[in-house]
């Protein structure tokens, strides 16, 4: 297996949510403070022509041993089946990667403003893309039912 | 600004195509091999009931001197606007991260299948995760017009 890999975050999250819920993220309006010591207002031109970007960002708080790799049910529902960590994208995770996308509402210096992030206050941010229609899936996208009744309140009010 | 993080690859692509080529992923059929130095297949249990997958894997082949923070033509085609680093997917980026949705094929023991899946052989992966229509994008999505040009022959034939 490869070696250890090492990043440095790119900015950081300022939200008005201090705490991982579970749901009710659809209207939350957070910034992505980037780094001024790495970047320039240049790393960030032609972004607000996209309504949609894409955050890879670090569940910082999960600790160590709440890491799962096995399988069990998400959120703990008993009627839903077990999966396998890399079968569901809860936080307590291998590696503690996040992904999202969400709604760009602005870009004013190093600061970008987004709306529907599930990123806590001060969640560091490793990546920023752009949202691109024709990187999304190719073909039928099919699931099990579960994901759809977790996420029945995820982003809606 | 947070401290360094440090992650495990999950797992190592084994792809038909040893060098990043710009065009026609689509067919390519690879497999992401799992560590099974840390990973059983119960972590992967339930994942085959999903049509795609999102992975986040490393460009390790970019050398340091070659990230990019400002600004630049995609593709160096001057009749596109310069755009910074994270208004763009080029794979030449801080952190390195890759991100794209591939189709599902087949899992088999630690073995994940996948068509069109726009890593080079040895590409080290960080995280496998199920793609759930309702993590799309909300609302309606708008872009500027140089991604669909330079899209036009990424993943068909």
């Amino acid at each position: 297996m490869s070696p250890e890999i090492r990043l440095k975050p790119i900015g950081l999250v300022r939200s008005p949510r201090k705490e991982a819920i579970d749901d009710r993220w659809g209207k939350i309006v957070s910034t992505i403070d980037i780094d001024p010591g790495q970047f320039t207002l240049e790393s960030l031109a032609g972004l607000d022509a996209f309504s949609h970007i894409e955050l890879i960002f670090h569940f910082h708080a999960v600790p160590d041993d709440k890491i799962e790799i096995g399988a069990r049910h998400p959120r703990n529902r008993k009627d839903w089946p077990k999966v396998g960590i890399f079968a569901q994208r809860g936080k307590n995770r291998p590696n503690r990667l996040g992904l999202s996308v969400c709604n760009l509402l602005k870009v004013e210096g190093l600061t970008v403003t987004v709306e529907g992030l599930d990123a806590i206050d001060g969640t560091p941010v490793l990546d920023i893309k752009p949202y691109i229609k024709e990187f999304a899936p190719r073909g039928q996208v099919t699931q099990p039912d579960w994901p759809a009744e977790l996420m029945a309140g995820y982003y809606s009010d």
